[in-house]
């Protein structure tokens, strides 16, 4: 009796290992670059420690997941993939300041401004801002111009008023105050949700799906990125600092509303489960094929544990 | 005998004027409308503040200026006037705040982060530069794709390390550094005068010019960004601060190199001259007809008293 034909199996170990292999090798090049465009006076070495070696680099792996779930342009994903996670890091560049969060430690290293002082710490943080959208317009016709205009809006308004910079507005002002479950969940869908959202809705904008399918993809990403926060809050009273790779019970010290303080530490968790099952089946609706890579995202997102 | 027949007369105040109030207009019903687009928690406050109701829009008037010239989309030079004066209010807010020149008057009032907390100030220069972004790629078809991600790259690029963020971190590093005059240049090139130039040939794009007359724009954009640093520098020694609307003899207090500090101020004012009639020549080299705002802004911005 012969062997079963072997069918190419998914992992989202090799698949993550592949895709980060790339956004890598993309921002170690792209990001200032010591030898191409130097930056000045220490500029590029605050905005390349800002970027380079850290961080779980989710944004851009849900970029390129909705990417190879619509067939699209992947050389388009991956500049996508690449400026989100700019405005990422500059959003994390600022809110460890002392005049934000007051942050020394982030990815198990001193923060930017510990190293390399505030100012130049709040202007890598612009810089790298900038960036994101140069990165999204190549002059070189290897992404489309409707593409390019169709991500720097998007990413624009996820990144602003409306999106990650009005969710932290919210956030600073709540501090020591009770939100309701609707405020906080407002906040969240602002301040992280908006640019994890983005980051599916921009993978998806490199290819060409039915509106039917887009609409499904937008649900999984509010989903997602909801779960998101709900396992963070769980992590910050449940993870020590060191697993973290921040300060860990940060939250529950600056009396910051979150998720666990609202429910409790065990309706969080079922909670987060519920909206894993939710995002699943928006995917399952979306009719699109190959999103294996978005399935298992979301199942590591939400089951991980640091 | 007849009276000749008249004339339309160029004056820069009535085209100012006329230009001035279609800028102010969607300034102030595109930044974050408290009506239409409720920004949360005082961000929307603060982001008017710093946009509304102050500057001489300088960079905005070169931009409808270049798009006359070029006889372009007045809309999408409207879009992109709006949005370059954004990224200037951004760069104003954060170079006002105490990690940098620690600057407390601002066009005669306090600056953002004295009125709204350093916090706020961050985050609302942060959701500028973003809504600039936005501004250039509206969804209303009101503007071609290309041109959209035209104006993004300029903008972007003008806006990041190789450009106004690179210059100020150039700044920053040589407070109390004699420069030479290389340096100095370099410095303001990127500083003041990329964002400025970049006004110029956003215009240009809104347009379709030949390729000698983008690059006699170019030229145009170099040299008045460059006088119009000069002429900063001579006004903060022979102005006070009541008519500069900020502190004046800053920079001599903190020992910044300046070009009057370098070449002294008779020299400076010269040198200013100089450039205005390059920048003059520039213009008659573009084979442009329509160049009647453009000659005029240079004369006004380099012969303006404040």
């Amino acid at each position: 009796m012969n062997a079963p034909e072997k069918l190419p199996l998914f992992t989202l170990s090799a698949w993550s290992a592949e895709q980060l292999a790339n956004v890598e090798q993309a921002l170690s090049c792209w990001v200032v670059s010591p030898i191409d465009t130097p930056a000045p006076a220490g500029l590029g070495d605050a905005m390349r420690y800002a970027v380079l070696d850290g961080g779980k680099r989710l944004r851009p792996l849900l970029v390129m997941a909705a990417c190879e779930a619509s067939n699209g342009n992947a050389h388009a994903a991956l500049r996508a993939a690449c400026a989100v996670e700019l405005i990422h890091a500059y959003s994390l560049v600022h809110d460890d300041m002392p005049c934000m969060d007051n942050d020394v430690l982030r990815r198990g290293k001193p923060t930017v401004h510990v190293k390399f002082g505030q100012a130049q710490a709040l202007l890598a943080g612009d810089a790298l801002q900038a960036l994101a959208f140069e990165f999204l317009t190549p002059d070189d016709g290897s992404v489309e111009v409707a593409t390019q205009a169709r991500l720097c809006r998007m990413l624009a308004q996820a990144a602003g008023f409306q999106g990650m910079a009005g969710g932290q507005a919210i956030d600073l002002a709540s501090v020591g105050k009770p939100l309701s479950s609707e405020q906080l969940h407002a906040m969240h869908r602002l301040k992280t949700g908006a640019l994890l959202q983005a980051s599916v809705m921009m993978g998806a904008a490199c290819g060409a799906i039915p509106l039917a399918a887009q609409t499904a993809l937008r649900d999984y990403g509010a989903t997602v990125g909801l779960a998101f926060q709900v396992v963070d809050d769980i992590l910050d009273v449940t993870a020590d600092s060191a697993t973290l790779g921040k300060t860990a019970g940060k939250d529950a010290a600056q009396d910051k509303p979150t998720f666990v303080s609202l429910m409790g530490l065990q309706a969080s968790k079922n909670y987060a489960q519920q909206l894993l099952a939710q995002a699943l089946a928006s995917l399952e609706a979306s009719g699109l094929q190959n999103t294996h890579a978005l399935q298992a995202l979301a199942d590591m997102l939400v089951n991980r544990h640091h």
